[in-house]
């Protein structure tokens, strides 16, 4: 165990502090790095700012926005982003990017995404790669939160793909999840998931731009009434149905103005501050599960048994089972390793 | 450590290898149960299995078959099975459905899906939810696969959606992996992901039917260029862009003479036991991930510990780092945990 009192004081903690964006794009590289001495850097950066930023922390709005591709997030976040900066707001968006897993990119560059958000100076924009090591899109993602908090952004917009685990993830480290649709309910290739549809605290039909009107209608009868059969909140919210498009402009200020509506319930019921409790504990647990898996992946004793365990698989000498108890056993201390 | 003497034969052992679908059915409900008991009667009963299944597995070919919601998976996949069955093939189609994470079915329900592949007493299906626990997709589907090969199946082809983890998942599980695409390329709604592109062995565009036809050439003219700039393969394999319309019969025997040319290959020069073996480790390595974690979550001292820590961290006794140290270490016998 370290002796915390030896730890010097991180030197991007100040600069972070103030808001420097430079300070805090490196501080993610930080938490995104692979190297084992760059997570202990964030670990201790992010423990140094942790009491310094409880109260910017409690003020903040975590957003979440997702939904299937070519349903216009970027646009909408853009927008949304845009007009929340107008009013003086500092906004901070993280892209997570599920195509980037393998090669770092996705065909369709997204280079000029946002090009009018990223131009404020109370707007700051980072694409994070959808890893796809251990721990997923959370391990990056919530001390990614924590650090734009502690640079002063007091509105957090994290825009995930609407397909698969990723968006169940980033619905546990928002305020608030909102969810995309396009025109056109009942559409096989929109791809809603009912298990997405169930967590989102609004839902938004988006490009609703003149011909799409009564297609966007019919989408929004087909999703008010698909809510329905949904259990009801515990919090006796009842999830809208909007109408918005974000290339026209239309329809983003209600939604705003819902999200704020729902964090002042949320906030005056205790609600607000009960869930970003239960989220902080989920969050240690994936930690607690990630470490647990690198502990194991990176000691070296352990791999050296786990080599000749796959030898004995191979050739037969041994089952898969039985290497898997040896090796468990060996790693909690419960079998000799050599 | 059991004492393997003393586990009796399990009952559906004989049937599974008579090819009885109702045992296949049963065992995979085994393997598909969050029951720790039904988890190690699954372990023990693939044991048993193994080794009376290795030539049968040898023999098997496994395709893994992705492409976005609405490219026409399963009608092609229906199409593919039916041609295979008539010529006497025992096929089997697990599929993944991403959608029933939480509610246990998507919004569009699937009942009706494969209709006249199911009729035929040579066709084995069955959808399997990515359950959001731990492990993800490959903890059911590779034992599923083993058991399929077990009944005397000799096809087993693995449905997914092309967006995001698993299908790099299903990739390291099959012999050959299929990427369907819609006519119309370079449309971002396709969402079409370079990483899943990279590592597939053949593209398909499919939906070649009449009017679509100029645009699945300009479709396949894209993909073509768009695989030359990806590294090229080991084994020296040009990954070819194929044509299929599945509704209307086109191009899937090309698919299957693609399909059955590259696996000849792999056999002659030994890449396919290599690769087989390859993904052999790569399982019981996620094997063993989710035990541990399991192993973690399921320990009663451990547990009290862990709500301690929680409580500490909730009220500032601990930080989230310092109840991490302490849970893992006390995890590996090397802190007392009381």
């Amino acid at each position: 165990m370290k002796n915390k009192q030896t730890d010097p004081i991180h030197p991007l903690k100040a600069p972070i502090l103030k808001g420097s964006t430079a300070a805090l794009s490196k501080a993610i590289s930080l938490v995104e790095s692979s190297l084992e001495t760059h997570s202990l850097e964030a670990e201790q950066l992010l423990e140094q700012l942790s009491k310094d930023t409880a109260s910017k922390r409690s003020n903040s709005i975590r957003i979440g926005v997702s939904g299937v591709p070519g349903v216009g997030k970027s646009t909408f976040i853009e927008v949304l982003g845009g007009q929340l900066t107008k009013e003086g707001k500092k906004v901070a968006v993280l892209t997570i990017d599920p195509s980037s897993q393998q090669s770092g990119g996705s065909i369709l560059g997204d280079k000029n995404r946002m090009q009018h958000l990223s131009q404020s100076p109370l707007a700051y924009i980072r694409t994070t790669p959808a890893a796809a090591h251990l721990g997923g899109v959370a391990k990056n993602t919530r001390p990614s939160i924590q650090l734009c908090e502690a640079a002063g952004f007091e509105v957090i917009i994290i825009e995930t793909v609407g397909v698969g685990q990723s968006e169940l993830e980033v619905q546990d480290m928002v305020d608030f999840f909102l969810l995309l649709h396009l025109p056109g309910a009942g559409d096989e290739i929109q791809g809603i998931k009912r298990g997405i549809m169930e967590v989102a605290d609004a839902l938004v039909v988006n490009k609703v731009d003149g011909a799409n009107a009564p297609l966007a209608k019919k989408s929004q009868q087909f999703l008010q009434h698909a809510i329905h059969a949904f259990p009801s909140r515990a919090n006796h919210w009842e999830v809208p149905v909007l109408l918005a498009s974000a290339t026209e402009g239309h329809g983003i200020d209600q939604v705003w103005k819902t999200i704020e509506h729902y964090i002042d319930i949320q906030r005056k019921t205790g609600e607000f501050e009960r869930q970003r409790q239960q989220q902080l504990i989920h969050g240690w647990h994936a930690e607690i599960n990630q470490a647990l898996l690198q502990s194991f992946a990176t000691d070296v004793p352990m791999q050296s048994l786990v080599q000749q365990l796959e030898k004995d698989i191979l050739s037969g000498a041994t089952t898969k089972n039985e290497a898997k108890r040896k090796a468990i056993a060996s790693f909690r201390g419960k079998w000799p390793s050599s």
